[in-house]
């Protein structure tokens, strides 16, 4: 079994807040991330599969493929983008780094499953300094 | 003669367009920067001075007065904020990097001034794959 | 289950060596690290937690509490301190590199737990060749 | 139980092809890969051992042997070398970096294991895009 | 004057050696770098230009045009490539960073003059641990 | 003319204090870099050299003999050390990265000399957020 890891890029504007609480309480919570002109970040992604080698290729996955897959279904939709407004897949969700790796598990999950092999972890990182990882429900 | 340089970091958002001109040319001339709902970028700022070492310090000059002098005049203003509409010295500019670049060394040069030093460089990075470098008016 | 890291950094001195130990046994097995003058590193650490999103901040948790945590309670004690000397939760052990995580981990438990989540990971760079990851005593 | 990772680096040339394919099919699967000029990286190799901490020392494992062992094992044979051709742990494989996890997880666990720590991982970047993560047999 | 980046990545293989030159001789002089087999890096490519801001767009030159340039003329004739043997603009150089270095200007220099600017420096990296940068004749 | 960079790293201890000064104003001025057990840092070298290309070779100059020079007179006799008490070269200078740039300059410039090439700059970073850039007394 191997871990076969590809990153991308993508920059995007989003911003933290509820509609349902008051411009106080949303500064309280999410402090300059509230911020109602928004901010953006250039976020990095990382998409781990897991599988056998084929013994043929040498290869987990071939990474034109995987590559395609990510920009097709996330980078492709998401990169300069309004995470908030514009991202059908985050409709309905806050815009933290959090939903958004839910949010990707879910979209590549069954593109990954077909080219026979398993999600492993999303890992998104908003700046150099902080990140979330998610390796799907099972693991829970 | 030495030069010091001062790394800050600040996420904001931006867009690229001219209300002047149809959704048309500003996607020709802009492309995806010119997404309405706006995108975001990690910035870095570095910031270059020049000066003479100080030889009861060993400083050109304290990189506590610099740091301040930034957070103060740039990334207190333009950290987690919207580029187009929130930051008031980008106030009647194009929101690109070559402007942001521009802007910073007007507000900062006076304070560095005051330092006993020169401003040499500003140079701002907007993504990892591109950075904008301005010396001043003298160099030209 | 998601994974949230934060990433703070802190310049320290140390020095690896055992006052029970000759200047050779010493030199032998620390080498150039038991340089009597000491010397010192750029440290990277990075603090993993393991929660449930919080459906209405959709956060694991607050990013600024976590960050507060980690520099009251590590950072804030060891930037720019010298660990053999200076640094009360270092007191009698060996200025290692794994002895620094156990210590962090000891730390920073009592107060992770008490924002609801787990510490997952205490991770310390020393330079960027070398790194030690410690998961606590359960995972033994 | 502690887990300790240290990086090496290596230049190597490699290509991607099967002999007992046509070129149309090398191309195919393998794209600019299988170029019949070859092509190279700067390789990043990480080794991550597990073990219990010496409580003489405060270390998992001595940095300067575990370093000399990968030099000796690894990188003193594969730096500056191709991989198709010129190095013998990878004879008779595909030199994709999946073969080569597995190949230097071979060459090293012996060695590894007589220092009195596990070998946990393998992980190699082929780019800062892509990499491959092995944890040896038994973990799957 | 603006100076604006842009980054580009490319791999290729090569070797240096002089066929002139003994075995010994080539060995002597370029070390390992001389392996018959050739070896490859994970070249980083910066190409500075400088030119006055134009104030309908806010930029130096369009960045999506300026990538264009690079790719069309450079990286996509580079990439995944052998310098000693497949790059036509190399043939007859020794396959050092300084003389691609070189041959990179000649051959991005009419381009980047039609765009309305000039080319300032070309900086190529062959490792993190050392890169090449030339202004052109003129700085000479 | 070409610009040839050789990038090095060393570990180092420091303190920045006065002894003619009393404990406030070391603290006032230096802060927490005063602080008496001293702190430490993986400080990072570039030396940057400037001649024509040997057309023989291709190249500037031999990275492994400019590499040699760098490590036989700076990162072999200031790595694991104390700036402070321990490194010849600063003797009777305050161990700022400013006067550091200058003795390595000092201490480089001869055998750089007598590789027929010149010394064109001499950059130290401290940390990730600042460095230092020297270009010799010529310069001013």
């Amino acid at each position: 079994m191997l871990y076969l890891t590809r990153k991308e890029n993508f920059s995007a504007a989003h911003r933290l807040f509820r509609e349902d609480w008051s411009d106080e309480e949303n500064e309280r919570v999410f402090g300059k991330c509230s911020n109602p002109g928004g901010h953006g970040h250039n976020y990095v992604l990382y998409v781990t599969v897991k599988g056998e080698m084929n013994p043929e290729t040498g290869f987990v996955v071939n990474l034109k493929t995987l590559s395609s897959i990510i920009r097709d279904n996330i980078t492709g939709k998401i990169d300069h983008m309004n995470l908030n407004t514009q991202v059908e897949f985050m409709n309905g969700r806050m815009a933290s780094t959090e939903n958004l790796a839910l949010a990707v598990w879910e979209e590549l999950d069954p593109h990954i499953r077909m080219l026979g092999v398993e999600l492993h972890c999303i890992k998104i990182a908003e700046t150099e300094n902080n990140y979330i990882e998610y390796y799907g429900k099972s693991q829970t």
